[in-house]
């Protein structure tokens, strides 16, 4: 059984009182925008998302010990009304699911016939990309206050705390130059990317993908870490000729352009 | 003018007594032999590239100053019969340019539309990989006797040392080490690329690309360094279920159905 607006999909994404602000689940949320599926967002706590998985029979996504049970999750509903419903986890496993389970043509296509392995590979190299910015927006994002709850701000400090050695807070000081850094990692991206050319605004020329998801997840992630004025946001969107502005205005009409329904 | 077998594209290959071995242009060779395109081959001299290159007009493809000059490079003959014909350098631009300048449908694609920008990541992501097999192909390569001219292995020799601070051949003993890191490395690429899966053989499923004559050049280029028995890539055509030779095969089929003319 198809999604329906009165059964939709249910999309776990991690809660922020400024709302969605994970590079990751957004990667999804604009999945489930594209192929136009009607969804209902769930948000979870940072601290809870593994006692959330583990309820719902989810087992552990990752090896890593520190993140095993990671975000997003989305719950498609079963062909049997009372059966459990097909939850799949991390954002290229589900627009691969989703993909196969809504096919084109009645559904546009996320990862077109071919690519399954190039948008793989593109995938890391812009998360290894985006890596640069880690050491600015995780701290920016840990001094903004009333931003998580106070169970999801310990948890986030601390576990933190276990990946750097040290609290996220005390990298403040360095953030300008760490940006810098960031920056030309992020313009040599760029230029591999040829964004806005003769061939269209997106990686794959006219035709948006997978992998578009993916850079709107981090321009996402940069500005909801930063919140308030989004100095960082306005700086970066003026690099390489204004090319990133450009290319998140087209990210940004498809997360207003939501398929989410409201039950 | 297009080229034809009675004035046919010049590609320039690197040198050795035992024929192409260049992983580089050996990309270029499968772009033309899968694009039926006709092609005589001249080799030069490892040694001779830049006087080469200077000698035809042709301005440094790079700013490293080890290697300004490089190949392979194609002479594409000019509509104009007294003309210069249309020189370029580097294996991903030669690609770019034939694909362009003998389309589709009459001549097949080798960057199929849409994915340029995914596969010079692909590109870059896979000659990473392949570095891992420098400390062991490059000393394999120098060991070998008889097999560049005088000349050429002078300045390989040279030129390496520039790299990597002492003798190709103080390496060797170190290969069996080496080779055993290369393969970690390399069978993370295999797992991301999935070849000879339900989709087919080649990392775009059932066609074939670019990225698959990056692949065959490595594998093409660890057989010629290392010659003889080559018990490495024996070794390697084992590798994660046999999937290299199985891959290799169809690579070499590529080789074998050569549009080369004999003028």
């Amino acid at each position: 059984m198809a999604a329906t607006k009165e059964n939709p999909i249910i999309f776990y994404d991690i809660h922020s009182k400024d709302g969605s602000w994970s590079p990751n689940t957004y990667k999804t949320r604009l999945t489930l925008n594209y192929k136009r599926l009607p969804y209902k967002v769930e948000y979870v706590s940072m601290a809870d998302i593994e006692t959330k998985l583990k309820e719902l029979g989810v087992p552990p996504t990752t090896h890593n010990p520190l993140f095993k049970y990671i975000l997003p999750m989305i719950a498609d509903p079963s062909s049997d009304p009372n059966g459990k419903p097909t939850y799949v986890v991390d954002s290229f496993e589900i627009a691969l699911y989703l993909d196969k389970t809504y096919p084109a043509p009645k559904y546009p296509i996320v990862i077109p016939p071919g690519t399954r392995a190039l948008q793989k590979i593109a995938l890391e190299r812009v998360m290894n990309a985006g890596m640069g910015f880690v050491t600015v927006v995780l701290p920016l994002a840990a001094a903004r206050t009333n931003f998580l709850d106070d169970k999801a701000y310990e948890y986030y400090r601390q576990s933190r705390r276990a990946i750097f050695g040290r609290d996220l807070l005390e990298f403040l000081p360095e953030v300008d130059s760490n940006w810098e850094k960031a920056r030309g990692g992020w313009e040599a991206l760029g230029d591999q990317l040829e964004l806005g050319g003769e061939d269209g605004p997106f990686v794959m020329g006219a035709q948006i993908s997978f992998i578009d998801f993916v850079l709107g997840g981090l321009l996402h992630g940069v500005q909801k870490c930063e919140g308030g004025e989004m100095k960082y946001w306005k700086d970066m969107s003026t690099w390489q000729g204004g090319m990133w502005g450009e290319f998140w205005e087209k990210i940004a009409k498809l997360e207003a352009d939501s398929s989410e329904v409201s039950v």
